[in-house]
């Protein structure tokens, strides 16, 4: 008799219906960047982070509560916000005890489906975060969702590989039965002595590198554990459980 | 400057709209098994094969021209039909010179989704008819886009392993800007030698096998250019290019 819990892994947030996310922890994986961000920023000290839809709403609540109005679109820093969503921009001294209202181009927006799917825990991981993230899945024991942000609706690698990690180290925990997950787990494999070297065969890499001159925040976001918290949604806001 | 045509892998039909159909040569791919019986069909002399969306349809259809009605829903043959969607049923003796009228779960639905969306052509691909696909999409220098067809969107490795197969051989010919295909090319390049050995960690494998005994079908679904002939969509019918 089997009675470890699930694991499935959706590649695309067009892909996200297609699992039960009713009795499951989903996690929320946006490599690049905001989840990385969102672990720094709260690595880093900051009170909260709470992800918004758009820009006019990230000014409107950051200014209520005196926050820190952030995030990108495209990848580089929103139209109207003076925040980007650099995780090497929210540092200690800039971010500790305030509260972040960040919004970027796909993460924010799987964090929102995830809870109007009736996802019963939110949480987000990347690489900053992978032990954390591990550790409490493990202790959980609940079933789980490995939710890639991707691009737009296309698949990404880097968020595949985050999901391939978290499957490398805890699949004696779970029943996986789930061909993207395979598929994470394998490419992971391949590439985890290597990540940051593999990174420049990534759409992603081009387009922050490339474009904006990102390579330290590659580096960062492709790291494990610089920012060990575990961020959790509720009521409207990520903080650390 | 790079005059290359492009090349894009759709993951599953759900993706599907994210590419740029219009100018673009569409290979539908479907290991397990619609494309598979395409090509070992008209390898074996069929005259063509209608691919239609249910049942009833097939049924229609095929009394009106004397065809043969065939089809599978969940893996088995579909309920009202006589004949199923296993290439090994479509034998020279059985079908040479007939007309295949077929029903499946996932590879007819994406076929007739690529062609509402507008693909310029539409050909279909499995490892049987793998140097087929390859030698045409290198002759018409066309964009292509790879899809698969996966288990009712969700996305599958044999599919995936596929569209590495026609990538890992066409590469050098292509533009290719696309996480979906350089996972695919590197997944297909770690099993290459072994795909039968691999076939069992598949989810796909389990329905086919375990439930329905149809390890023949796995073999001959994963063995390169045993079908080698090219199946392309027109006016409704598939026949050989």
């Amino acid at each position: 008799m089997n009675n470890k819990p699930t694991l499935y892994t959706s590649l695309s947030p067009a892909l996200l219906n297609l699992y039960d996310l009713n009795n499951s922890v989903v996690v929320i994986i946006d490599v690049f960047r905001a989840t990385s961000t969102i672990a720094s920023a709260l690595y880093n000290g900051a009170k909260c982070v709470i992800p918004v839809d758009s820009v006019p709403k990230a000014i409107e609540i950051s200014r209520s509560i005196g926050g820190i109005a952030a995030g990108e679109r495209d990848g580089k820093i929103a139209d109207g916000l003076e925040h980007g969503n650099s995780p090497l921009e929210y540092t200690r001294e800039f971010v500790e005890g305030r509260t972040l209202v960040l919004t970027t181009t796909n993460g924010t927006r799987l964090l929102h489906m995830a809870l109007e799917r009736g996802a019963e825990t939110i949480i987000s991981g990347s690489f900053p975060n992978l032990s954390a993230v591990v550790d409490y899945l493990a202790s959980k024991g609940k079933n789980v969702v490995l939710g890639c942000a991707g691009w737009k609706d296309r698949f990404n690698l880097e968020d595949t590989l985050f999901a391939g990690a978290v499957i490398h180290r805890l699949k004696k925990h779970f029943t996986i039965h789930c061909d993207s997950s395979l598929m994470a787990e394998q490419m992971y494999t391949k590439h985890k002595n290597n990540l940051i070297d593999f990174a420049p065969k990534l759409t992603h890499y081009h387009r922050l590198v490339e474009r904006f001159g990102l390579i330290d925040d590659i580096r960062y976001c492709l790291t494990p554990d610089l920012a060990n918290v575990l961020p959790e949604y509720k009521e409207g806001r990520l903080t650390c459980v």
